[in-house]
């Protein structure tokens, strides 16, 4: 059992970090941006429920996003120690791309310690909270 | 590395009892039939911000939640391996309790193999949907 105790301040700066690359350029330069937090074979990310595992097929989903511009508001960001020393974040917040209108999205990450005292994304889930109703 | 293959079946047949459980009867019976999928010590649960740990704790916090009645629809579940044979799931949805207003909520899940083939929640976290537009 090793619970991060700095789990919290872990898990905010990464958000910050994630969104500063991902929301910036285009899809070359997030694809870029974003390079060394994914692990080259064992990260997965579902992206609305299209799932991809490793660094290229997600990068390659990350490059193709059809939006120039994108726009966006953190709610909360809810963060809690795992027992081998990886960290498990929730963000809610609202988006909104090129002339669509703002939508609330949900995400998830699993952040894994590396061996250069640094995290990457062992696990990402992505998606817009569209409801029937 | 131990990616579970069925990590899908598994995430969708827990929630469904996960929420058989939780949705059913008052404090006391849903404390009781949840008791089981928390470990003493270990499970982390964070309900609206609001933090506990292990399984008294969390109990505790789902016995005391003031309301009679919840409805639930589930509108998408995802899910993913992890590389200790944990599986993480997301649940987006709408609830109802009393006669409040349907609200979505966001709702993540690490379920963690223990000795008897099954799993417990080795993470938890829940959050309703609301924004301030």
């Amino acid at each position: 059992m090793s619970f991060n105790p700095d789990y919290e301040s872990v898990a905010k700066a990464f958000i910050q970090h994630y969104y500063s690359k991902f929301d910036v350029g285009d899809g070359m330069s997030r694809a870029q941006g974003l390079s060394d937090l994914y692990d080259p074979e064992n990260s997965y990310m579902t992206f609305e429920g299209q799932q991809a595992k490793g660094r290229d097929g997600i990068l390659q989903k990350f490059t193709t996003l059809g939006f120039t511009k994108i726009q966006r508001a953190i709610t909360v960001i809810d963060s809690q120690p795992l027992y081998d020393g990886s960290i498990q974040v929730m963000v809610l917040g609202q988006l909104k791309t090129d002339e669509d209108p703002i939508n609330p999205f949900s995400q998830v990450f699993i952040l894994r310690p590396n061996n250069q005292g640094s995290y990457f994304i062992g696990n990402e889930i992505f998606r817009l909270d569209l409801h029937n109703n």
